[in-house]
């Protein structure tokens, strides 16, 4: 596959001052330089000292744009971006840091610990809160729209003329699409799609860019209500986990910088370390809220931020999830007229499965893992045609209009589609008594009966899939389900990846219930006495577990949610084989649908070992080396040159001390990082003024903390002439005791460490403990087991 | 308090010969030397250099058994064991292991992978197969029992006596009873109590003696069938996780090492890292064994060894899980009569509850966290009452024959107390037409009626848990409720800490949920119309639920466990309420059931994080120096002095470099374990001998593989005079690439580091990497925040 770009999606377009508008095709392969291919036999060769150290020299000469703010990607799951930061989870220890924390008393961890709890009930509460919104702004758009077309259609069954629904029902559809898609695509291309693959970025350690700021988040919460009420095949859950982050990374900073408020609270969680956690505990209830799962929610924030994890974060996780599921239940049960019945913790429900009807056979197991297997397979080929969509949306479908465009056409063909599957149909079923359809179009079926294929198209799908799940056994005919299926599934496929936010959680769901359920019917009628066990309802429920996770690939995470959301244990084996049996059919073909995108965006993403037959590499060839070094006390300009070098863009620089004059490699004394030198930079920390000026203020923690997460740029600095011949003492803001190798540490063992500490820069040093090299996130990220065993990722700037 | 010593009742009684009888009353402050008080001030306190290292030079002037088998233990909680050695979960990757790495093909590795799903697969399966003998025994022997005195008692009611049935229900209980605490006193203490205490250390990277051997569990399981079936107020689902560990630790060794029986399979993973994987594995599937609760298990796995977690790991422990309940389930269906019908998942089932009788109200979730303050303090009350008791154990009741025979008045005690309730007990029942009363007691009621004590003292106490979730409204009066929670909160009280297998969760439940039900009774009596929502048996759940949790103090994964057990999603929110709040209270007063346990046996238990307040130590303070280093090439005359010092009993060395002959500290190039240099000097890997005999056959990994896990003490190794004088190679064999720190390193970072490794030795080097000093386990569980901040732990041999 040829390498090609695309306008990012996941990240700002910069300035976004008719950027979107140049022409955005490079030749990605133009771009990549130092093409390093394994052998992948285990023999010798030479990977040189490369590294994003001296790559891209001449970057500057075909983009004049600022550093930070690249306008392409390569997309090429064989590339690796140079675009994406690391989070600085691991603490820089330095003399600030330390005597701050020596300073406090037990009282003020105490205290420290409690605010963690508050900002935690404050993070599901929240969460709860905009779940509610969305879920009550999404029925009643859904309602009025299903009424008027309703309303229309019956008057012109009986006259003629349903032509005229149908041009009403499209253009409703995209008129409402339309809206949702162009908040996202020119506002906040960010808040397109269901945010997970950006937040399990995040929770890797990777720093997207505007993933969590408050705009994405107004931009999501109104873009999903647009697309769900326009009737796209997408479903309202995933965008919930976005949301949660957001609202999480807000909360816990204690300040919003988008709307320039400081409220000078929570200051101390000022930093990536704190401000992930957090983060994490967000996604979670999210998941929460999305599916009533609040452990659920918590093994997902496990499965994705699973490194660094922390017993005391699991507690309070763990509370925001419950804080926010219990939150949308009770405004839900407010809403609906029911209040104190806690019965809807979640947006999605799949309604009550009574232990009676749940039971199942020791000689269905074999069934179930069949069914697993099938949607695994159907998983795959899911993946591999939203694959090949991307690439082509990618290629072709890159700026806004067309976006706003194509996702307009999506929901004018669903529409039109979903009409005339309704109107060929001649599934007619009686109206029950308990009238359990919402809006049951009775169209060209005798009186007191209504049309079955609508159930399925003319509703949310979460109702769909509700009514799968629990109408009684005949409500579909076969054939109804197997055209449902096939037309939803193409849909489900071609609407994930446009540029509106929408989850593909219940549109897998709703095609693997359809297909569960046909399964059912199929195996009630072709086996004896079938009909008393094969409850369709329970076909469709392991359908819909077996689709999901034959697209998601998560396992344990999804068990527990969809346990929870059945709100019955008695399926949790068969659903936890059949989730299996879907990951290991699927994975046998291709990676998980979020890892695709993933991949697609060339993010460095850290899985959780080190490729099985890395054993031969070692930090020597991994590292990046030379590597731009600082002395304790270093010169002014030399610091500003240095930051101000687009070629090079470094983040972390070791701080040594030399050794000998001869020698140009120095011994280790400590780390800094960029953002710490802009700041001592802007505050102007240097020797000669501090010895001139002895009142001059001290420069506190709370100065780096003030400054986060935007530093400015180096090229906002100013820095004069004599300035430059100034020196700064690096000594108390560096972290003095970085994590260190040798070079011969062998590439599992280096991973392991980086891995299970979440760094960003890992130093390697020679037995005279001096800095021969710095191992980044991309080093490692550069190495996948392909087919044909170890494969290295090159990597390209932007 | 003062500090006592007492037999080891989870280690093995060294070779076993008598040792039982000599007279283990030391007075443990005699043994402690160098008290190191921290001022707790945070100013300057001198450590000096004191660690492992020079501890304990005369400890063979008063102990001539063999080393690693002390008899004695200080038992205090403010004492650190030095007894306790740690897991070796840091792969030592010296060049044999990395050769052999770097040989295997990918192929290799996804063998390597199948294992260990097949032998996790195993581990289930053997685990729930053990679950399910434990099952069926207990059910039948209390059958018998219960019939056998229930005949009795309803002979002696009409002609007067029943003291004689008193008499026969007493010798019948105390005779299980003593055959449970004989063969857990005299073969194997290590299978006394739940063995949970003793798998959380495990898992925290505690080598515990004697804790997964095959004889263990042996008793363990006979022990437990006794012990339930003798009566007491105990569980047989904690010692199920106990089995489930053993049974993991076994499976994956492909060898049994005490029937000296090796199949030669799964040599890969004859090392702790691995071994203690599968470990976690099997603990899972003893909780998923016990209550039906996969997820609640791998919860239960990942909240016990957190740090070292992984996701690859967490499915194969899912799988286990999984495979655990479903044979569990399997086989007892079969037994039941009833195949293929897969109702009964764990070995406690907490019985359907209906969907529509779950129902909760918003008003109810004040009166659910009262009832979760109420069991934190119950649990509170029960964990001191048991503190002070083992205390007294410790000092009084550590000889064997002691042990049993308490363990038999215990029993005999509770069919007294049991027998005087029901007897005095007036509480009469109708009969209800579906029997559920497995062996209802009529006694002075009046025919077609049955003694409602009976059902709670005269039963197993799983059915009577069951009884009190479900039985109707009506079905106790509130006195029996009260006075039943009173005596069997004593006698759980007392029966815990027994020298006999059983667990805690049970009576914990009951207790929980007589009161809980007690609570629902009056709410009901005390509330208009609360007779409609006030159903007792939605109490009792709560009621039990805040009662286990107030004692055991696990959050996350006992929710999952009692959402799980109760088939339920519904109640998932309010028990989590309860879990919370009753571990919230609990913890104000005092530590859970098993950390006071932990304590109590001064294991070097690390807790998740440092002390907040550490900050201002470093690993210069912290660490042990100074360190005994060997040479690349060193003599084996000194390695074997070292090795045979028994003052010192390292167990890893640093490999150094000589800097210059006036320096006493060399650079450091690697790390060697005791075990590798005693299968070196076992092989005799000698340089002279390398030379003079060239076809020697090299030293393969497999060779130290053969000696995991008991290495031969260094005493059963002759080395003759001659041999004293040649060299060792250590180059091959050592770790090239230990984890160092700089001395400067603050304690929370050394500790996280060491936490997220799962380290044993990580060694403190200068800004020469010279090595100053090692830090181990103890030196960093040693700190731990009290009332007056951080105090330090003294250390003290055996």
């Amino acid at each position: 596959m040829a390498n090609i770009t695309k306008k990012v999606s996941w990240s700002s377009r910069g300035d976004e001052s008719g950027g979107g508008e140049r022409t955005p095709l490079l030749n990605g392969s133009e771009e990549v330089r130092y093409t390093r291919q394994l052998s992948g036999e285990g023999g010798m060769f030479h990977i040189g000292r490369l590294s994003t150290v001296d790559l891209e020299e001449d970057m500057t000469s075909d983009e004049d744009s600022v550093r930070g703010c690249p306008k392409e990607i390569p997309h090429n799951e064989k590339l690796l971006s140079l675009k994406y930061e690391s989070l600085d989870y691991d603490n820089s220890e330095n003399q600030l840091f330390l005597e701050e924390e020596r300073r406090m008393s037990f009282l003020g961890f105490k205290c420290l610990e409690i605010s963690r709890w508050v900002i935690c009930g404050l993070i599901g509460f929240l969460t709860g809160l905009i779940a509610c919104c969305i879920d009550i702004a999404v029925e009643n758009l859904a309602g009025v729209k299903y009424y008027v077309v309703k309303q229309n259609i019956e008057k012109f069954t009986e006259v003629g003329g349903l032509s005229i629904s149908l041009i009403l029902w499209a253009v409703l559809n995209s008129a409402f699409v339309m809206v949702g898609a162009v908040i996202v695509a020119f506002f906040e291309p960010g808040a397109a799609g269901s945010g997970i693959p950006q937040i399990k970025c995040y929770l890797n350690g990777v720093k997207i860019p505007r993933v969590v700021r408050l705009k994405t988040l107004v931009v999501k919460v109104c873009g999903v209500i647009c697309s769900v009420a326009g009737g796209l095949a997408v479903g309202k859950e995933g965008p919930m986990i976005h949301s949660g982050a957001v609202v999480a990374a807000g909360v816990s900073q204690g300040r919003s910088t988008s709307l320039k408020k400081d409220f000078k609270i929570f200051e101390y969680f000022r930093r990536d370390t704190e401000k992930r956690d957090f983060v994490s505990a967000g996604a979670a209830a999210g998941v929460s809220a999305a599916f009533g799962a609040p452990v659920g929610g918590v093994l997902f924030s496990l499965e994705e931020g699973a490194s660094f994890w922390n017993q005391m974060l699991t507690w309070r996780i763990f509370f925001a999830s419950m804080i926010s599921t219990f939150t949308l239940n009770f405004f839900l049960s407010i809403y609906n007229n029911k209040p104190g019945d806690l019965s809807s913790p979640g947006l999605i429900n799949f309604g009550r499965f009574e232990s009676d009807s749940v039971a199942y056979n020791l000689y269905e197991i074999p069934l179930f893992i069949v069914m697993g297997a099938a949607g695994g397979l159907l998983g795959a080929l899911f993946n591999i045609l939203n694959y090949w969509l991307t690439i082509f949306r990618i290629r072709y479908v890159h700026r806004p209009c067309l976006q706003v465009m194509e996702a307009m056409l999506v929901a004018a063909v669903t529409a039109t589609v979903s009409f005339a599957m309704i109107y060929f149909s001649n599934d007619c079923q009686p109206l029950g008594p308990d009238q359990s359809e919402d809006y049951p179009l009775q169209l060209f079926c005798a009186d007191g009966e209504y049309n079955s294929m609508a159930t399925a198209f003319f509703n949310t799908p979460e109702r769909s899939v509700r009514s799968l799940f629990h109408n009684p056994p005949g409500s579909y005919n076969p054939l109804t389900l197997s055209l449902f299926t096939l037309t939803y599934f193409f849909l489900a496929c071609w609407t994930y990846g446009l540029t509106v936010s929408a989850g593909v959680f219940i549109p897998s769901l709703l095609i693997g219930a359809a297909w569960g359920r046909l399964f059912g019917i199929l195996l009630a009628a072709i086996t004896p006495n079938g009909s008393v066990w094969a409850v369709p309802g329970k076909y469709a429920l392991m359908g819909a577990a077996a689709q999901l996770g034959g697209i998601v690939r998560m396992t344990l995470s999804l068990t527990v949610i969809m346990v929870e959301a059945t709100g019955n244990v008695t399926y949790g084996l068969p659903i936890m084989l059949v989730l299996l049996t879907a990951k290991i059919v699927g994975d046998y073909f291709v990676e998980g649908l979020y890892d695709i995108h993933i991949k697609l965006q060339s993010v460095p993403f850290l899985h959780l070992e080190a490729p099985a037959t890395s054993h031969w590499l070692t930090a020597r060839e991994v590292m990046g080396a030379p590597v731009t070094c600082f002395n304790r006390i270093e010169k002014v300009g030399t610091i500003v040159d240095v930051l101000s070098n687009t070629s090079t863009n470094h983040n972390g620089f070791p701080v040594v001390v030399p050794v000998a004059a001869s020698d140009d490699l120095g011994k280790i004394c400590g780390l800094i990082l960029r953002s710490q030198l802009i700041v001592l930079l802007k505050h102007k920390v240097f020797v000669e003024l501090a010895r001139s000026r002895l009142t001059q203020r001290k420069l506190q923690l709370k100065d780096f903390r003030d400054a986060y997460p935007r530093f400015p740029p180096i090229q906002s600095i100013h820095v004069s002439q004599d300035e430059r011949e100034c020196m700064m003492d690096l000594t108390e803001f560096m972290n003095p005791t970085p994590y260190t190798v040798p070079q011969e540490t062998s590439l599992p063992r280096v991973f392991k460490l980086f891995r299970a500490l979440g760094l960003r820069h890992l130093v390697v040093v020679d037995s005279e403990n001096r800095v021969v090299g710095l191992v980044t996130r991309k080093d490692l990220a550069r190495y996948h087991l392909g087919k044909h065993g170890l494969e290295e990722m090159q990597l390209a700037q932007t």
